[in-house]
């Protein structure tokens, strides 16, 4: 697959099949990741990988129950995330997309086949963990592996520790878990802004004039 | 170009050549960034691409000026880095190189042809940025240009502000800053531990016993 494919291509993938993922296809994703650069080469991360069966019905029932805790606590119990109390039209659609389809993934979560958790120390700003994060979403694409970040399970670290034995005194942080799986839906380039609506030129507030109105890559 | 080629040889690449980067190049850089996913798609971002001799000559001494900063703050002026007081001759040799090769980016600052500067709001822990940023360094990669990724200047904000204009009230967060420029030195695939030191199967610990000593994929 092409380089620009991918990065035109990848998008959050919340909806997938309970099939599970080749060996060889985990390997090829968890050894891209690691080429990421990371701040002096530290490197300093872990990946677990999960795909045993009971571990992630235990990590699905602490999904759900952060999840309930997101909706209540940032969206006032509003099963829509919000979306009816919007006015844009296009911002309403996107906001009842993404909240179905996390919806859908808080429900089926115990049949998602893999799951990565992703873990760091010494990196505040997140810049030494998110590209081995995404070069490992990258290369799911690649391999026609749908995923989703997600950051939810953050707030009840100390449940998924307790599932996955990962030591509390060592100093790692959870960052993301990432769910994959193949594909329910299409493969397409997800709604962005023009790229001229968030790019200046030299300073700040000078458009760059490229008129670009469609993505430079087309599915 | 394939995507695993990309993702196993985009690597810190800070000594680059003078010659300026065309703006197709520069349009599809920037148009592959927003492609990144961002947290409910709320691409709560901004790109400042400098191409200008003088800004970049201005943006050059702030650069210096915060990585001896940086050198005398972290690294009690030690000019390598701290490599000279570390044991083990691999991370000696690691720390020397970037050494060098940072060294070698703030004294050639100002001949850098291209910086991005990236910029944020309501993302505190890196994971809307950094996949734009990984995107717009995979996608320099594609065009075979090389970049680096520097959080030194947001030691400096209120410099770097001043010279690009950005507002100090609106909330933006400066994230990194990328150099980009056609590389003096060659590709290939930078050295990582192996996979297996750094990802476990299912519980904290445990090996996912995949005897992979070599890279999965090779230049």
């Amino acid at each position: 697959m092409d380089v620009f494919e991918a990065l035109y291509t990848t998008r959050a993938m919340r909806r997938v099949k309970e099939d599970s993922i080749p060996d060889d296809v985990i390997k090829s994703i968890m050894d891209s990741a690691i080429r990421a650069p990371s701040g002096s080469n530290r490197q300093d991360w872990k990946f677990l990988v999960v795909t045993d069966k009971k571990t992630r019905e235990e990590l699905a029932d602490i999904y759900r129950e952060t999840w309930d805790y997101y909706v209540k606590s940032f969206y006032n119990d509003s099963e829509d995330l919000g979306a009816s109390s919007l006015k844009n039209k296009d911002e309403i659609e996107t906001v009842k997309r993404i909240s179905n389809s996390a919806s859908w993934l808080a429900e089926n979560y115990h049949k998602v086949p893999l799951l990565v958790l992703a873990f760091s120390r010494n990196d505040p700003t997140g810049s030494s963990i998110y590209p081995a994060i995404w070069n490992l979403m990258l290369a799911a694409r690649g391999h026609g592996v749908g995923t989703c970040l997600t950051t939810v399970m953050n707030f009840k670290t100390e449940d998924v520790y307790k599932v996955l034995n990962v030591p509390s005194d060592k100093g790692w942080t959870l960052n993301a878990t990432i769910t994959a799986g193949y594909p329910l839906g299409k493969w397409g380039v997800a709604a962005r802004k023009p790229v001229e609506e968030v790019t200046y030129l030299n300073k700040w507030g000078e458009s760059p004039d490229w008129n670009l109105t469609e993505p430079l890559w087309n599915y």
